[in-house]
């Protein structure tokens, strides 16, 4: 077979999976109202893809015995497909009844892997067992109207058996696709890829199935989350599976641990952040994901493990002219530098001149604003000559007046504040 | 400029920083002996560049007010380049007296930054002020037989200012060879870098100057640090620098924070084991670096941020032999399935099958190995049908005998124990 020469794609699709491969490894049940609380937003900040809950057995599970009530419950914005783990009939039932009742999902997700020994300690059944009703529910799926993932767990490597020949892969992907599926995706279940392997993979099973739709599904277990991500992108994979802090891992039951560390799903705010900084189409706003995250991290009552809900989302600075409409009370403005030089800067206007270069490193077009600078004030000493470091905050933007007030405090190289008070500013 | 075609090395060269841009950012003053014993570990291991303190001035940080004695008393084997950072002529003093008494560093790490600002607030000084005594120190190293790495900070943006123009790279670049640097490190000091970005700055900066050695020096902030080393691999870099557990970030001086979020180094433990499963030879092996980074841990006296500390390094299984010298006692030997299949397992001879099996998932060859089961206990009821999980602990382990006891634990999906006790095994 001669390789396609292949490209990462200009335009992404990110399916996020807090409230199902997120949630199921929680202990405490989440309330359902906060669920949807959680899927409403992300569908706000303009998620396309949200895998919704899991009609796993409410008594295994108890964390999805809530599915029929979210599905009753979350908002329906026009061009959402939701999406539902589907592990067998049983679960369908229930779907479809609730799908008749117009409270349905577009697509479900039906779950094989491919070593088979990971499935029998998911499912507690032999494989024998496992396929013949998975294919039956395959078809009661797609003639209910129903679109089907193919999911190949453990796509990449298993905890119980080690490594998983392609060959699996390929069997699980053809039968899949006898069954009807309408997209394939590699999951890498508890985090074993490595971004040549997923090169490879990704790589071979684009070749050999140019129109298949392939999912990149991986887990954070060793950090590799972003990096095979990337891997999978430059193999012109589209769809990115992902969750909101990296939730996710083995589903909270009594069943024996198969894996140790932490195996949630590649956080959803560092994977945004990544693609929009490496200029892909995702279709959402960083900063809006980053507060969804933070959402997250406050319906699981703890921090999580993304690294940008920390750190904010890269600051390209001075794009964008200053607008009130982008601001609001409260809100930090990432520090700028200004450096005081003796020789050159005259000590009089230096307040003013901090404050003016502080806004222009932040914003475009910043020489036409006026200031008023009364209240102002001068605390320690500015120095002679060295560093300060100057954030402001957002007192007040009230887009609908001409005028907004920040807060300002600059720094000294020892930590001690030279200037603070507020600045007002006049729009022209 | 015809792009070049580049590929991944097969072999790359990572220094380890966790002694000094790891420890820079610790508040508290890691005792020296423990430094030493970190660093030593680290060559021993089979780290071959280590980078082993800074000459900052041990009143701005503390932490390195040890650099003399951690230079003196640190082993000295064959083949490692030790490292030091020297911001500065009087640095440079106190390390070439250091070097007469035969306890210097093969490199220094001279410091400048793509972003004036943010050498401004990290140095207290112009960059008028900072460049011609650097000229003079790059040159007085050269001339005492030291090898300088011209280290280029905020290479991919600044937590300052934002964005950063390739030709600042290419000006500093130029000059740094023009005073005689030996290699050059691109810094992405507090994580802005992105995949993308990465490509790009290596891809032309190594078409531009082929002979010259790029280091790749980012950090995880954003958690793309091991993407950011795919990116940087991708175009042949061989040069990675990270650090144990991810630590590093800001010095921890009076200085204001200038950036959010916690913006230590790419984990080594992460790193080495994402480029060991890519098939790179990095010299090292995973297990014994993931030793050394829960060293890291015990020394800063708290868990840190690398994931495979946690999960353990990928297992591929059954690759080798059963051999008593790569085991010790107490340690776990990961988990495996047997599916009892009513039908066709004879239940008389379950429990010598179930640890075949699993002696079989982890061992090339186990066939021959005779089994002493005698005080093997079966507690809960073996299942007709269904999955168990078994674990192995390693009780003893004399390479000098042809024996050797594992403990074993069978839990079935209710998570109870149905086989437990110890194995004995004898080597043929």
């Amino acid at each position: 077979m001669v390789a396609k020469s292949v490209s990462t794609p200009r335009k992404v699709s990110i399916c996020e999976c807090w409230a199902r491969d997120g949630l199921q490894g929680e202990d405490g049940f989440i309330p359902t109202e906060r669920k949807v609380e959680v899927i409403n937003r992300l569908a706000a900040v303009g998620f396309r893809r949200i895998e919704a809950t899991s009609f796993a057995h409410p008594r295994l599970v108890r964390q999805f015995s809530d599915a029929l009530e979210v599905l009753e419950r979350i908002d329906r914005p026009e061009g959402v497909t939701y999406i539902a783990v589907v592990p067998n009939s049983k679960g369908l039932d229930r779907l479809l009844e609730s799908c008749d009742r117009g409270y349905g999902v577009h697509e479900i997700t039906a779950i094989l892997a491919a070593s088979e020994a990971y499935l029998q300690a998911s499912l507690e059944r032999s494989l024998g067992e496992i396929m013949p009703p998975l294919a039956d529910l395959i078809k009661r799926a797609r003639r209910a109207g129903l679109s089907v993932i193919g999911c190949i767990g453990t796509a990449f490597g298993c905890p119980l058996t080690g490594d998983v020949p392609l060959q699996k892969l390929i069997d699980l992907t053809d039968w899949y696709l006898d069954q009807g599926a309408s997209s394939i995706m590699l999951g890498d279940t508890t985090g074993e890829a490595n971004p040549a392997g997923v090169a490879e993979v990704f790589g071979l099973m684009r070749q050999r199935y140019p129109r298949v739709d392939f999912i990149a599904h991986f887990h954070d277990t060793r950090g590799m989350g972003l990096a095979n991500t990337l891997a999978a992108l430059q193999q012109g994979v589209v769809l990115h599976d992902c969750s909101l802090g990296g939730l996710g891992g083995q589903p909270a039951t009594r069943r024996p641990k198969y894996h140790d560390g932490y195996a949630g799903n590649t956080a959803t705010e560092d994977l945004v952040v990544m693609m929009s900084e490496m200029g892909l189409e995702t279709g959402l706003d960083p900063a809006e994901v980053i507060k969804t995250a933070l959402l997250g991290e406050d319906v699981c009552g703890r921090p999580l493990l993304g690294h940008v809900t920390r750190s904010g989302p890269v600051q390209h600075r001075g794009r964008k002219a200053l607008n009130p409409a982008d601001l609001s009370a409260g809100q930090e403005i990432p520090p700028s530098l200004f450096f005081v030089d003796g020789d050159r800067t005259d000590r009089r206007s230096l307040p003013e001149a901090i404050v003016r270069q502080a806004l222009e490193n932040n914003w475009s077009r910043t020489d036409a604003l006026s200031l008023d600078l009364s209240r102002l004030r001068v605390g320690e000493r500015i120095p002679d000559r060295g560093p300060l470091i100057t954030r402001l905050t957002v007192v007040e933007s009230d887009p609908s007046r001409d005028r907004m007030a920040l807060e300002i405090r600059s720094l000294r190289s020892d930590g001690n504040a030279c200037l603070t008070g507020r600045i007002l500013i006049t729009f022209g």
